[in-house]
């Protein structure tokens, strides 16, 4: 039994069809007429075709119908594929038949340049444009990569839940909703202590979803709403664990490349700079990262007591910032670890470095073209007396703890993992200015329509 | 540059390496001991095989070392790999060596019988049992099978926003939290409104992501947060919507069936049930349901004003409930589809049905031995009048929906999409009870921990 949706034709798979009389199903992009020919410009979610309508073939009641479509009106057109060196697909339409379905009257977005807040305001419609349909293309590519990775390594997908029982971190960044006769429910920050249970039963893991930060960010780099995928490896120390995020950036990477080069065409991305993330990237301890800082003099500001601003040496023990973090990326043109941070400014689960109590086995992945930190991992803490001193020093409550204490009582082993972010990610790979159009419908501090 | 951890050998693997001297890292499952030999069952995650140990062979260091090993201690054991007809992977290791990297005390699940409550309150353990471990691994290739099915024809993953401004249907089932100076969010119950929008962008696309309802319902059928799936495709009409459904549970429960045949033997699932799920499917339209209802005498149980319950012929035009529907479903061994509902018990924004206008183009999904709906969907009302009218109808704020409003203006075409709930299919896939089972850390009205 054949379905009929498995009939119709969609613009990307035109080339399979020349010679043969379709019918596409669409919207129309653009339109234009010279004398008794109309160019009718037409997407259908799959890709753009001309379709080319001559007034003497299709008759003036058709023609009329060519004459009367706007932007943005919806149309299915009949007619013959034909090969086309010149047109973008490889392909045109000569149009035979033309049946409206709407005439859309005053689109709000036309040609012209719209301001980003009315883009945000009428995001439902911004997102039929070439460059965001180009975005949203190859964010599906990048988490269809994600997926394929781990599926194809032997890694099992585990749901993190997103209901939260404990405030564990405080307060402060976590929304909170009225969970029934339990009292308050937070939203998930992250996953990666449920991966950790998880990895303890089934090896290797990883978890896929929306995290949420309730963030007083208003910067470039900040959703409030944001996917995170969390691998989470049973007998993988830190060196496995970059080993591990490496592999998965290049193919995220370089499967870009081969899917959406249509895409990176759209966005004018410099894909020479993308064809560079080739294993192995580069690697510093923080230790490095601090001594190259210092001796390319590159300060740290610092607010005295009296409110003026002094620059100082970079203090080891200090965290990076968006500046540093940038400064040291000028000399790579792949991404970069650093690894092995102070143990002060990092969580409580990493696990010390036996070789340098002071630091833990920690590691971030920096990209390169100023776009930050895009993975964040470490080695956990698998001995129990060190996490509970641990944890005791952070303050957190002990109880909410026990079921997390327990991995390390029943068959506690090596473990590590890291977390990286979609959207971080999509805007280093499209080149995307704000992080704003690399998800469908963005959510911000200051946003939450449409 | 190879990676360590590319090197590590895996149970799942071990056929591979038949002869070979290997390295597997897991815990104990179970050991056995007599006379000079040891059999440890080791579990890793991917696998479980049976390590011997000859004392003669390993010396009495490394016999001592077995003969400590506990349930869920962790170990590395080395040794060589041996086809072996009997053993359930094929295959039987010849220990030479082991490390032990915790011997685990007083693991608190036994291989005696546990009560329901004392196993979810362990579920970060609990998760370490084969049954368990068999549930998850068919839900990692339920998942994968539908974003394949999607990714392999031409949609687009789109999304959908968790944070939504407004409580549209009603605030009683929504789970709500403050955003800063916008006022309260809600979160999502469903994709699909942004699932149009983005229909209207990139023609098919579908949405994938935790769905929340703060239903009081306490039955084995229902999740505060439970995953779901919604494709949503431009010019699809009903008829389409339902082609495409039926292909995607066939595709699901065959790629199951070809995937995890040792899970299914785990969970002593009858699989010739799963079998017979090729399509076409029924179909039957609510008003035949209602005729078969009659005609085999199955009442409906109503509450009189003074309390007391009489049976009646179910009325046309009330909603089936779980005795109705698996009444229908007795006839049937495939899942039915039931479409063309009564309008006033479906959502506003369906469209009505064009030869009936007491009834919408909407259709539900039965699966059989039980198991309830899992998908619900419908053809969209794609004209703005029509659907202005139903949203005054059900005093549903329109500012609200000025941006889903100009879906229907700006280029509306018919379009059609449905639901998918993923622990609901995943329940009936595995014959599995309760659907607590089915998501790695349920979250019901009662639990939140751990």
């Amino acid at each position: 039994m054949m379905s009929r949706y498995k009939s119709f034709v969609t613009i990307e798979k035109l080339t399979d069809h020349i010679g043969e009389t379709v019918t596409l199903n669409g919207w129309v992009y653009d339109k234009t007429e010279k004398g008794k020919l109309a160019f009718i410009k037409l997407r259908d979610g799959s890709g753009i075709v001309q379709g080319v309508v001559f007034r003497p073939n299709v008759g003036d009641e058709v023609f009329g119908r060519a004459q009367e479509l706007t932007q943005e009106s919806s149309v299915s057109i009949t007619g013959t594929v034909r090969a086309e060196q010149r047109a973008p697909g490889g392909v045109e339409v000569d149009v035979a038949d033309i049946v409206i379905h709407q005439i859309s009257r005053d689109y709000p977005i036309t040609p012209k340049e719209h301001g980003v807040e009315f883009l945000m305001e009428h995001r439902h419609l911004w997102l039929r444009s070439t460059r965001q349909h180009a975005i949203m293309r190859v964010r599906a590519t990048v988490i269809k990569a994600i997926r394929d990775f781990f599926d194809g390594n032997g890694f099992r997908l585990m749901d993190s839940p997103i209901f939260t029982p404990n405030a564990c971190e405080g307060t402060s960044t976590l929304f909170e909703t009225d969970y029934f006769d339990l009292g308050k429910a937070y939203l998930t920050q992250s996953g990666q202590l449920y991966a950790e249970a998880s990895a303890m039963a089934l090896g290797r893991v990883y978890t896929f979803g929306p995290t949420f930060r309730a963030e007083k960010s208003k910067t470039r780099r900040h959703l409030t709403e944001f996917w995170m995928v969390e691998p989470e490896m049973a007998y993988f120390d830190l060196n496995d664990d970059m080993d591990l995020a490496e592999d998965l950036v290049e193919y995220i990477v370089q499967t870009v490349l081969e899917t959406n080069e249509r895409e990176l065409r759209a966005l004018e991305r410099d894909i020479t700079k993308l064809e560079k993330v080739r294993r192995p990237f580069h690697r510093i301890s923080y230790t490095e990262a601090v001594d190259w800082l210092r001796a390319n003099n590159i300060k740290l500001n610092r607010k005295q007591a009296d409110g003026t601003e002094i620059q100082i040496d970079f203090p080891w023990g200090e965290d990076f910032g968006a500046p540093q973090e940038e400064a040291i990326m000028t000399q790579f043109e792949k991404p970069c670890i650093i690894h092995r941070y102070p143990s002060e400014v990092k969580a409580f689960y990493m696990k010390r470095d036996p070789e340098n109590p002071k630091t833990v086995l920690a590691m971030d992945m920096l990209a390169p073209e100023g776009a930050g930190e895009i993975i964040g991992g470490s080695q956990r803490e698998d001995n129990h007396d060190a996490l509970l001193e641990r944890l005791r020093h952070e303050n957190l409550p002990e109880d909410a703890f026990q079921w997390y204490l327990d991995l390390r009582k029943f068959g506690s082993v090596p473990h590590s993992g890291f977390g990286l972010g979609v959207e971080r990610t999509v805007k280093w790979i499209t080149g995307a200015e704000h992080i704003r159009e690399v998800i469908p419908f963005p959510r911000m501090i200051y946003r939450i329509v449409p």
